[in-house]
């Protein structure tokens, strides 16, 4: 096998010294034009590359943080890839993509995963599965569940952290506000059935309607797909008496919803129908939806998924777990507070 | 310096052969409980990190493709994420995210793109310059303009092809079809001046208008962005006459235009004003908005970006240009066809 060129050889080739050639591949470091032709030449010529990899090998740092999603139809999700790819680019980290399919663990992505001797894991709208928990833990890589999270148990407990929004009190405080403005038939929207969202929200939302005397109206399962969504609706609605109100898992499918409650049922959000939803994607502020919603705080998420990362890539596996508070985002899509 | 430990000191540890160290460490090789319990401690031990970048040294493939982008507010860009991620990983590469400031050419991230001695570079919503065209032509990486596309001269132009829309055609095509359905004030509104999807919109408009004996009635400049596009709606109709037709350059400033449109100026679509955008977003099909528009195929568009970077991975760089059709998709923002 022909061996790996090194800048040595492209120093002999190219005449200069050693520090040139590093000069000319460091970013940023000064290197006159004509050397640094002379070092590509002959750089070019035997094939070398700058070897920032190979540092990686000696500090064992790769500088890359995995990110493991399985869909980005949910429009948190881009947010979620662009404030968390800038915050780690500032720290040094880029993120790599990994897509795992909906509904599955991500095991089929697991050894692709540790190939790339990633510095960290983000697991998010994706299943952590046991085994892939433990086979980073036996290797010192910290991972961090995002927004969804697993049960884990025993040893694999020990190199996962996560960071999720406050989601039983999201899904409460729904229940409460929905009650107070005079919705009594109360409907939920289910997301992934076995999602941590998705239950959470509706434990919150079935003990805040208990708290009034209620319990839930009548449930229907999105998956949170568009499209799942949509068909929920109608059957929320196929029966009489309808629901006068819809608690969303999310606003993806509250705007489906919102959609098939206008167009398809000539109802009137929200006179007819409140809806309230979860997350606070952009879309929900749009003129056309105006939907009430519990904000998912993805700022001091990512905050605290990047210091979790940071501070375990550094030092000894700890595993924490951070809960973010939901901020109440009140639009239109529920009535208004009754004057006094 | 502490040495980096290697498979032969974990195999002696732990009083295994190097090949069953190995063998623990591969995917879905076969391996006892037994022996991986043995291997894992001594690897632990001795901070032990499996090889996979160690490999990339000697085949020089780091299997790492770096996608760069400025923002992810429109919606375009995450299907282009996920579809793209999916693509790569089918052929055993993965997508590093590199976040880089709007309208600046992406030269901020060059240095690190470097370092990461990625095998391709993918450039969406962002600029390539002909400096980092120039380094990746140095060093034999292949870049891909995906979308949008620099004037790039002389060497720079060696390492870089491109795979956008038929933006031109798709611009007179909107255009055409505006005047078809009756539209005689026909206003435009501009994506970022200097972004050649804008330009190569407008510039097939314009031709399209001129064909029938029209100009662009009005034009205001709405910068790709949500609050811009609704800005610029209220521009264009602050003054009398009103136009009867907007061709926006993207979806995600027509949805912006329709909800000031509907919302603040009460005007019907399509009657008193016809609606285009581009890209065909998920969001362009949602029922409050149903808005006719030019897609742009982005599994094909995708397909040929993942096969230009292979070609060019595998063997010599050799730069190509693919111009992938656009497709109307025409649903409520305009009026209907008149029956003979």
């Amino acid at each position: 096998m022909k061996s790996v060129p090194r800048a040595q050889d492209v120093a002999n080739l190219a005449q200069v010294s050693q520090s040139a050639v590093s000069r000319t591949f460091t970013p940023g470091a000064s290197v006159s034009d004509d050397t640094r032709r002379k070092v590509l030449a002959a750089a070019q010529k035997l094939g070398y590359r700058p070897n920032a990899l190979a540092r990686s090998l000696i500090t064992r740092r790769s500088r890359i943080v995995a990110l493991v999603m399985s869909y980005l139809e949910n429009q948190f999700y881009p947010l979620v890839i662009e404030k968390l790819s800038r915050k780690l680019q500032a720290e040094g980290y880029h993120v790599l993509m990994f897509i795992s399919e909906m509904d599955e663990a991500a095991d089929g992505v697991l050894a692709e995963i540790l190939q790339y001797q990633v510095d960290g894991v983000v697991m998010a709208s994706a299943m952590l599965s046991e085994s892939l928990a433990q086979r980073c833990s036996d290797l010192g890589v910290p991972v961090v569940q995002f927004n969804r999270i697993s049960d884990l148990r025993g040893l694999a407990r020990h190199s996962a952290s996560s960071v999720t929004s406050d989601n039983y009190a999201g899904g409460r405080l729904a229940a409460k506000l929905l009650v107070e403005r005079g919705y009594r038939h109360i409907a939920f929207l289910a997301g992934l059935e076995d999602s941590s969202t998705s239950l959470e929200r509706e434990r919150g939302f079935v003990d805040g309607l208990a708290a009034s005397g209620l319990s839930v109206f009548r449930r229907a399962v999105g998956r949170y797909r568009f499209d799942g969504a949509q068909e929920a609706t109608r059957e929320l609605f196929a029966q009489e008496p309808p629901p006068d109100a819809i608690f969303a898992a999310n606003d993806h499918m509250a705007i489906a919803a919102m959609d098939v409650l206008r167009l398809e049922l000539n109802l009137e959000i929200p006179r007819d129908v409140g809806v309230i939803g979860f997350d606070d994607v952009p879309e929900a502020a749009w003129g056309s939806y105006r939907l009430t919603t519990l904000r998912q705080c993805v700022e001091p998420m990512v905050d605290a998924t990047a210091r979790l990362l940071c501070e375990q890539m550094a030092a000894e596996l700890c595993p924490r777990d951070v809960v973010v508070p939901c901020e109440l985002i009140e639009r239109a899509s529920i009535r208004q507070r009754q004057r006094g």
